[in-house]
């Protein structure tokens, strides 16, 4: 089924709703961010990955800084419309640490 | 890096964290969900995926009403210790509308 942005389930989560970042070709996950309404508009508009950020609350581009950016290729909406996947290719490593994924820890008991 | 229970920051989002199922083996993302402590700890001890139920406000297993449960291959955490991802071989689908994956929805311009 194919949904619009205003499908999208804001009102549950204060206007966010969480964004899983995944490689579209090897299927990694990249990062998990946040995307309030504006900033899937403009991840929609530029083809580039925009997200909310909930530490420096702004807007932001991924690469603004580092070049880094992730091309958009598809998004993805869940079954209830309250999570998100951006399916990208990115240009560089996707975490601020220099690696290549944000989820290079393993969980111990 | 590893990493243990007592480094997730739970005090975050209120005890909650997104937590992304993903399939062990093709690596589709079948699922966002969120665990509390008591989740993770239940995820950890019995080798199946547990949440917390934003909606139900409750502890759940996936599969304890469908059958269809994930068996946790690994817990991974990202760099600042605020999201989690299972891998995950499930049993069935992931969906409770009976698809293999929760993100089954294309969003449209």
């Amino acid at each position: 089924m194919n949904k619009k942005i205003n499908d999208i389930d804001f009102a549950k989560s204060e206007g966010l709703v969480p964004v899983i970042v995944q490689d579209v070709h090897s299927r990694e996950v990249l990062t998990l961010a946040y995307v309030n309404k504006e900033s899937l508009e403009l991840t929609q508009k530029t083809g580039n990955s925009w997200f909310w950020s909930r530490s420096r609350n702004k807007l932001w581009m991924k690469g603004e800084e580092s070049g880094n950016i992730q091309k958009v290729k598809e998004i993805l909406v869940d079954c209830d419309s309250d999570a998100i996947i951006y399916l990208v290719e990115p240009s560089g490593p996707a975490c601020h640490t220099g690696e290549k994924v944000c989820f290079h820890n393993i969980l111990e008991k």
